[in-house]
């Protein structure tokens, strides 16, 4: 298994260990916004266990959250989805797992840089992995040479907008995957749970605009509400009967997301103006770190999603003993590219820390490149 | 899937369709009490959400969360546990299935009757099973020639107190099982989630007493505090390696349970008199409805424990017939005995409903009999 610890896992650990001894450690490594859930979705959940919603039940999703969920994602996509095409899953990390271990086929395309799991889910569950890689030269859309290889797995499997590079694939690069897709008969998973915290001028393309029977789309409450801890996610397919089947194999498996906390969900989406608050929250930490970054000699594609950085490491220096050394002497933990793909020049920044701490980083980062011989 | 779809998921989803034309249905096919979850236990929660406990994290569990099991259970069984040996999952199902899924085995022993869970995730998970049988005649405890079996499967696999019969297995046939297991280096995997709601005669026997390396016990909040709609259970091995291999499977595909939830957890075993009373609940509704059903023609073994009961029908009418009528006619759920292994006369209620249910619940079941031809 240990093989299987996604490397911002690993350093997670040791920076938690590096605290046990006292030390003081600023976390960028995971993806979990320094912000505290809106009080109404807590007293949501509150009433809804005071009224006795603590049975089982609601396996795919309570139906008015459902029929919420399709609204919303009608209202900001060029979908027309109903309740039957989304079942509620207690994260989205479990809906991937799920999501791939249903699907159980051989292979699958990942487009590089990915969040890490996607590497480790396939390890565990057997699958071959082909790496589909875009560059940071090309601002992180893959070129057409690179997406030709999706026609040669069972799965095509993405995060847009990007988890790490905060990328937002244009309309015209979706086009090219479900044509490929289509050819092959291949299933798209995607993970767009960052859609509704983009910043930038591209227009986000969802998969399930395309009425493509094989494209599954994976959202969560997550980062938008600030709601990390509750674990409740959401998968969405245009294929009815996919959504039904899933949601039988999700009940088997683990019976479903706590009912209280789907309350919870569903005052979060009676409270949308909740998303435009934490979304500028995320763009300001994140530009700001983005220029501070910049001073010291990091390169960056400006994000235009979600709360990352994904930043090439000043030149001279070796990405793999910054990330080291920064845990280390700077007492920072962040990702080393090499955890979402190969990208050993890289590094994946939080951004979502409020302002003091985010300027302490950065004193933190200086003072590491200083001290890296 | 379907195929994959437990009896009593089935009996469950059509009885909700009848629900849904505006029938009224008594469910006893699922084993969730009717009883509401303590309001501290919900008070709790909720000032660990308010206290900003809504962030990833505790993915093994809350260390104190962890000492308090091991204390519990140290007070109860004899064992010599700590927090290395906990892991707490969201529910006692997903546990199982990762425990299995990590296992990786070829071969599975189930001691039936056995809860469908265990033929269902078999087949998810690709496992061979391998019935090992124990009739109503001898009281539900398997005889040496069945248990040999065992010594032919890489996983066992049973619920103490059972799932369905209430039978808890007498410390002689745990020996003998751990001593097969021995032979064998075969794994023990151990639903052990009744073992606070006896009310037998019988001691139960914990596998985790034997401090046999390889095996697994898995525990449950959901039927001892009523807490079925929170997800929370856990697992315990004297083996911490595998314990700690667990905690990083567990995170990487699910993340953790909750942490408002744990805390809701921790404030249940800090108020441990609310198993008493539950308990005592169970036995009252468990005993009451096994003299009713005796005296209609039912045959069973007086359970010691849990809220289940698994009578063998009436002579002369068929079991496979009777739960289909006595949900059409009688409009009650139960499950059919084939969903337990291969008992078509034997079926199972669930018993933790409140008093007024069962009494109108024991009418249809009187009703139905004198309808069936």
């Amino acid at each position: 298994m240990d093989s299987n610890e996604p490397p911002h896992y690993r350093i997670s650990r040791i920076a938690r260990e590096l605290e046990a001894k006292g030390l003081d450690i600023i976390h960028m490594e995971i993806g979990d916004p320094e912000l505290n859930t809106d009080k109404r979705i807590i007293d949501a959940m509150y009433r809804a266990a005071l009224e006795g919603y603590t049975h089982y039940g609601y396996s795919q999703g309570l139906p008015e959250l459902r029929d919420e969920i399709a609204d919303y994602l009608n209202s900001r996509l060029n979908t027309d989805l109903d309740r039957d095409n989304i079942c509620l899953t207690p994260g989205g990390k479990v809906a991937i797992y799920l999501t791939l271990r249903l699907l159980n086929k051989k292979r699958i395309g990942v487009l590089e840089p990915i969040w890490g799991l996607y590497h480790s889910f396939s390890k565990v569950l057997d699958l071959e992995v082909v790496s589909i890689r875009s560059e940071f030269e090309n601002r992180w859309i893959p070129t057409d040479d690179e997406l030709k290889k999706f026609g040669e797995v069972d799965i095509i499997s993405l995060v847009n907008p990007s988890n790490p590079t905060g990328t937002i694939l244009p309309k015209d690069t979706l086009d090219k995957i479900v044509d490929i897709a289509t050819k092959n008969e291949g299933y798209i998973v995607a993970d767009e749970l960052y859609f509704d915290l983009t910043y930038g001028e591209t227009r986000f393309t969802s998969f399930l605009e395309y009425d493509y029977d094989n494209a599954i789309s994976i959202f969560s409450f997550s980062k938008n509400y600030a709601m990390t801890g509750f674990r409740v996610g959401f998968i969405v397919s245009t294929n009815k009967d996919w959504i039904t089947k899933f949601a039988r194999y999700m009940r088997l498996v683990i019976g479903g997301v706590p009912p209280f906390i789907q309350f919870a969900a569903l005052e979060a989406l009676n409270n949308k103006e909740i998303i435009d608050t934490n979304r500028r929250f995320y763009r300001e930490q994140t530009m700001y770190l983005m220029n501070e970054l910049k001073k010291l000699g990091f390169n960056m594609v400006k994000p235009e999603a979600g709360i990352y950085l994904f930043p090439r490491v000043p030149e001279g220096i070796d990405g793999i003993e910054f990330v080291e050394k920064l845990l280390t002497i700077g007492r920072v933990a962040v990702s080393p590219g090499t955890g979402f793909g190969d990208y050993p020049e890289f590094v994946r920044f939080t951004t979502a820390l409020k302002k003091d701490k985010l300027e302490e980083a950065v004193k933190r980062i200086k003072y590491t490149l200083e001290n890296i011989v």
